[in-house]
């Protein structure tokens, strides 16, 4: 009994200055983040951000400035990168009174000729469809339709990642799988949970082991639609395809690194990223604008709160996680030559948006997993969240973890993600300013905790 | 108690041939309605519909057509219609790193120059607004962007179609009371309840009494949002808009008018109506496919039951609603050459989509009304629905109604109606074929007790 009651007298006589730091860092950033600005001025003021552009450039130095302006060390890691523009962008049935389709090319796609492709279409949802058809010659000179629609109940029960990942299955090497069996191009339903006739971008590349490369574009999912039901009336589905991109030299980019060090164990470094680049139709608000600003925030505040944590926190902005990984890789490679690799203690990254916050994923498994879970009960400041395990954390940070880094990720609510995903619509009127605020304090605490020893 | 077991064994004994004409019709429809073919053939096979275009033609001859192959009398009522064209359309703030907005030309505006037109953005929500800003002389050689989001609450409480009205002032006039300000261009703000960086077409038309007329846009509600946060923050606006639409000689068009006699007063009429065009941007599946597919549907069905009400129902699929009301104005102009008007005994107007149905509006007040509401109890084999009054029930019958001929429309939920309305998503997945079917029902359900004397 004494003792609760001098235990008790003890909690209510700490001073407000004697608040656990990460409590500080949450509380603080929920109440005067300037995160969104940073958002801000990267969507509105710079724009689409696709590796090897101009806008991308202007993106490495403003971010770069930004952590100078405010004190913080920071540097260029020089990176090449591809560079890929897109052409004009155009589908029609002319089996169907010339109806236009809503298309647009994948990234890394060549182009069709300028009068662009006309061929009949052919419809399937596996691979191992098309082998069949494509044994049986059915699939000899037409263009492939790959119509797998994302599952929805997924989506609502809260997995829309794992959603994706079985509905994206197509874009990556869907046409080189199809230029196997003949296809002159290929179209893929967009991978979205929603659409008002939007198709979406992504990364595509052409398999080494098939040397015919055919263009390849994303159809929204009302075109998807359409097709199908044309095709299951039996009906002859003759699709002209125009896209013209291009595949320009490389041109040399950069990651962006900045560190705070760590006051007594500064060679032991927690890393947190977010890629810098995006995809070219929308501002890339979400995908991964937002990401970029929780990171750069988190310093800013460490910076001003004058919170430096025993192990170094080091901020990478990663070029190129959309169309190459280019960024992702090179930090490893480089890590890798500096005999630096083990002095990494964990690394975080945010790629998955900025709805309110929901969890964290880790690689870290069972007591591990739990013992980090139990030191970050601050985090119910901010909202409820989960710690999950999953093998898959980040790409940028993959060459890191399949190193064996513990490796966390932060997920907001995935919900509408890929309403928006690789699409003009993402842009920053999608974010709101207090559900960022939210990520950007679970990013700062777990990454201060981690920093200060907790794992 | 004697009458009561008396008159229940009467009802019990009642042959199903017994049941009430509007109960068999309703029952019918809700099992095996075919309306949702009629749909299918109207957006997938001919697709867009404007005034004016090939399809608007196809459109006549093959609905024309479909009654006759049902043994419906039909015939087509000549009108003349405007063909506008669209033509490329794009805009970019050339202030703000060349980046892309998301445009499209109101119907009916003339086009920029082939390199478009450039000037500062000048924002208003009112036109009041524009008066204060025209006179103190800030209006002359900018881009007037109205920018008035629709109302949410109102959306969200089930007035859509009000808040609409509301937000929808500046899209008919705004580019001729922007002109008259000296203004070179407007664009408006999209009438959207939701958007993925999706303008929203509609009309638009010039004053007389403003000589100049100046191009006029839509952007998305994302874009107009883009430029109210660079003009919050103090920042110059510059737009580069093009769009090169053109207005083409008037063609000749029809409305298609079908009918079912009455078997008791067939001078006396009954008329469902719908219009048969679309704006060019989707294929019309809302916006108005559904409503011809539920006007055709009642009349294929009341053939086919071989139920023949005691006054006529006309069936009207209108021309040029979208960009016109040619057909309107023409249908009401030829009743009074023929001295027809006051035989229309009631008007019912489809043109709100397809969503499951919430009630009708009608002109009628009071006692009238509420003896309509009670003869129609029938409707809750369908759903809850309401009846309410209103002054305007249609746009196409709204002629007739102005001359005091009692006037309903149907109304399916309208929450997400002005998400895909004018549109590229307004599109056949976004109908569901048993939500057309409630409507159908609702709508052959209140022709056939309107016709069978109940009014």
């Amino acid at each position: 009994m004494y003792k609760t009651i001098a235990a008790l007298a003890l909690i209510l006589a700490l001073p407000a200055f004697a608040q656990p730091n990460e409590q500080r860092l949450i509380d603080h950033i929920l109440t005067s983040s300037q995160g969104y600005e940073t958002l801000a001025y990267l969507t509105d003021e710079i724009g689409p951000r696709l590796s090897g552009s101009r806008n991308a450039e202007l993106a490495v130095r403003w971010t770069t400035q930004r952590f100078r302006d405010w004190g913080i060390d920071v540097r260029n890691e020089r990176v090449m990168v591809p560079h890929w523009v897109r052409g004009e962008e155009r589908g029609r049935l002319v089996s169907h009174n010339d109806q236009k389709l809503f298309v647009t090319a994948l990234g890394g796609s060549v182009a069709t000729p300028a009068a662009g492709i006309t061929a009949d279409v052919i419809e399937v949802s596996s691979y191992e469809q098309l082998a069949e058809l494509g044994a049986a010659g059915k699939v000899k000179g037409k263009i492939v339709l790959y119509n797998l629609p994302m599952d929805m109940q997924l989506i609502e029960s809260g997995r829309a990642f794992d959603a994706y990942s079985k509905a994206v299955v197509f874009r990556g090497i869907g046409a080189s799988r199809a230029a196997e069996q003949g296809a002159v191009a290929a179209v893929v339903r967009s991978v979205a949970s929603g659409s008002l006739r939007t198709p979406h971008t992504g990364s595509m590349r052409y398999l080494d082991e098939v040397p015919k490369k055919i263009p390849a574009a994303a159809v929204s999912t009302e075109d998807a639609d359409f097709m199908h039901r044309l095709l299951a009336k039996g009906q002859r589905v003759r699709l002209n395809l125009v896209i013209t991109p291009r595949m320009l030299p490389e041109v040399e980019s950069a990651n962006v690194i900045a560190e705070i060090r760590g006051s007594e164990r500064p060679d032991e470094i927690v890393l947190i990223g977010g890629h810098l680049d995006s995809w070219d139709l929308g501002t890339g608000a979400i995908d991964n604008g937002s990401g970029v600003s929780m990171v750069m925030e988190t310093m800013r505040v460490l910076k001003e709160l004058g919170i430096r944590p025993k192990r170094t926190i080091r901020a990478v902005l990663f070029m190129n996680e959309e169309n190459g990984l280019r960024g992702g890789k090179k930090y490893f490679e480089n890590a890798a030559k500096r005999e630096e690799l083990h002095r990494h203690v964990a690394v975080i990254e945010t790629d998955a948006g900025a709805a309110p916050p929901v969890g964290f994923i880790s690689t870290l498994e069972g007591a591990n997993l739990e013992r980090v879970q139990a030191r970050m009960r601050v985090l119910s400041r901010i909202a409820p969240m989960y710690f999950e395990s999953s093998q898959h954390t980040g790409a940028d940070t993959s060459p890191l973890t399949d190193a064996g880094i513990p490796g966390f990720g932060l997920i907001p609510n995935p919900r509408h993600y890929f309403d928006y995903h690789h699409t003009p619509a993402d842009t920053l009127d999608k974010v709101d300013p207090k559900a960022l605020a939210q990520n950007t304090a679970a990013l700062a605490a777990l990454a201060y905790v981690l920093a200060e020893g907790g794992l």
